[in-house]
């Protein structure tokens, strides 16, 4: 029985009270040596990063309302999953990542949850909470909160996606700005994928939910159906409706897929994705079904279908396009250059720079990504985003001299 | 540079995601194969013990408000004291305890909030959080979660004090229920040293916080004067009121003080028993000086002054009552047995069986308690309330059979 894939160990070793030597000992880490140190931080609190962990802990914050493909599983179901995450997190970044599946659901709740944590970590990772809860959980958090906030299904999953995309577009000489694209699932993962595509020049978009292609005002046309197609009280479809679908497709996942070079799945729902819809796209199809833990076609259906290029999220087939080739790293430039705030330019920088990894001579359909724990990735990001800051703080220089 | 006192550490290392071997592997860890543990966990919550680390894992959950005795200084100047602690939990009882230094001070929010970590932890440990306020939010806690709470500062001092006090009664032959003891402080600690000492058979107690002797309807005589005399918003002092103090004693803490057997100083201020006070007390004074960083009276002072046998809760002196030497084997024990709620006789228990350690052959006026990393502490607490635990079934069993 494994009883748990974590657990906390010191950083210091404690001798007896008797030792002569005060460094480790208990005088010094508890009472009353630890005094001054509490009165100090107390006075100036950006000490925690100096006489505390907080430099390296990130809180996994999850209701375990959308967990995996699995769906409003509760917390306790989530605890697996956030503890398989907070190892990752340590082998692929040397970060403390605690899970705190709790147990309340309430937005509101959730948001003063995050906030009275604040002290202790120095970043959040939020984590398989229900959309689109969870994405006006976390606008507000990264307004009012002074830690950087990772959103994994919506950041992470956008970063690798697109680097997957990248390299599929190298492979079959396809550009961003021409293609067509349709994303399955309007959740998390596809709000933050069509954000990070449009940002990289992806001009034709079309994002699928349950009750089909989302257009402007599909509210008033199928409201009457009842279901989740009224976007009135989303307003992340509402994003969706305007910014995408520049044909004004109307239909179903079969109807509005026909000549598209590109299918994305992160719908949570498996084998969605037929052999038929594969054989109306255009030349060269890329499936990517990224859902977890049952993809929205099976590589090896889409392949006999004719696409090109196939990707999912898991470690058991080719092309693993899986956010922990990029969180662990990502989460870790946050901590060592203390970014606030990802900009969208700053995750596409990543994504382009991951897609970068594989170079020409390895490049081929079943290589596209790097593997999850290949060990350029840390220092890439690294640069990446330093490099990012420092164009943003120029940005703003210019702006301010002008 | 110390950067903290604790880490996460993994319990299972991964491999490449092409390993034959699949144990340790991210298959397994991750996706897709956690996705089964999540699933069997969300149908019987009961598995966290078994699929989590939830059976090890224990909250500190301090909100600043009354640290050591510094007192308000914040939850980030908490942050060094709780990981202090945290280091402690694990080199004395094996326990991942991590520090939740919460920003946010209402009773009913700190409620919710220890109530909303409940999935991931085996048991709630509440720190350093100003009374009475603790006191109500301990009470409801035990009450409406299903994992054990502790409170160290008032369970882990009490039993530790009346450890420290059963082994001074014995070098001196005093018996426990014809001595006089006064408790300076009406806190947590207070609150629980009386409760405990109650407990054990001691009838002559009289409390004193800032405005002297509590006695019953000391509300009405003094609330004209401000301050914290009222005990009507305090339940706690009303109770402190009603049980202790039979001879009804009035005034400060020299009054009430003269021919006492034992003072205990958990006031959380420095200096407050002064040389005449002591020369007024009984024959052969007991002196238990335990705030912590800075005693109510040093113990070369209280000594000069004709106390026979003196404390602190320091480790840089002699007899260090601390804490520490019972809550790491107390919160151990109630993860391993599953006990939900320690009763008052319990702690008698816990607090006889740490006192027998020290053996009649070694006790004396400086060695009254053992030492705070005694490798026999941890076994005899387990012991003592697997005991305590059936005889509680026992005496249930009888009750039902009747």
């Amino acid at each position: 029985m494994l009883k748990g894939k974590i657990e906390i160990h010191n950083r210091v070793s404690i001798d007896s009270g008797e030792s002569k030597d005060k460094h480790g000992t208990l005088e010094l880490i508890y009472t009353p040596g630890v005094a001054y140190a509490a009165k100090e931080v107390s006075i100036n609190k950006e000490l925690t990063y100096d006489y505390t962990s907080k430099w390296n802990n990130v809180a996994i914050v999850c209701d375990g309302t959308r967990v995996l493909g699995l769906g409003n599983i509760g917390p306790e179901g989530a605890i697996p999953v956030m503890e398989g995450k907070s190892v990752l997190f340590k082998v692929l970044g040397g970060i403390n990542a605690f899970p705190l599946c709790i147990d309340i659901k309430d937005k509101e709740e959730i948001i003063k949850f995050v906030k009275a944590i604040q002290p202790v970590f120095g970043a959040i990772n939020i984590e398989d909470i229900e959309s689109p809860k969870v994405l006006e959980i976390v606008d507000r958090l990264r307004k009012e909160l002074s830690i950087p906030v990772f959103h994994d299904d919506q950041h992470g999953t956008a970063v690798i996606t697109l680097a997957a995309l990248i390299n599929s577009l190298r492979l079959l000489h396809k550009a961003m700005d021409t293609i067509k694209v349709i994303i399955a699932g309007a959740g998390s993962a596809g709000y933050g994928i069509f954000r990070i595509l449009q940002e990289a020049g992806c001009k034709n978009i079309v994002v699928t939910d349950s009750m089909g292609a989302i257009f402007e005002n599909r509210s008033e046309g199928s409201s009457r159906s009842g279901g989740d197609s009224g976007l009135d009280n989303n307003p992340y479809k509402k994003e969706i409706a305007i910014k995408t679908n520049p044909e004004k497709l109307r239909g179903s996942l079969s109807d509005v897929i026909k000549g598209a070079d590109v299918f994305i799945g992160v719908s949570g729902r498996s084998n969605i994705l037929t052999k038929e819809m594969i054989l109306s796209m255009g030349h060269d199809p890329i499936v990517f079904a990224l859902s977890n833990p049952d993809p929205e076609i099976l590589p090896s259906v889409a392949l006999e279908a004719g696409a090109k290029i196939t990707a999912t999220g898991r470690s058991d087939f080719v092309n693993q396009v899986n956010n922990a080739l990029v969180f662990p790293s990502i989460l870790r430039a946050l901590l060592d250059i203390r970014i606030r705030t990802l900009s969208e330019d700053m995750l596409v920088a990543v994504a382009t720079a991951i897609a970068d990894i594989v170079d020409s001579a390895h490049l081929k359909n079943d290589y596209i990504i790097p593997k999850v724990d290949d060990p350029r990735i840390s220092n890439i990001v690294n640069r990446v985003l330093r490099d990012a800051i420092q164009r943003h703080i120029g940005k703003k220089k210019n702006k301010n001299s002008k």
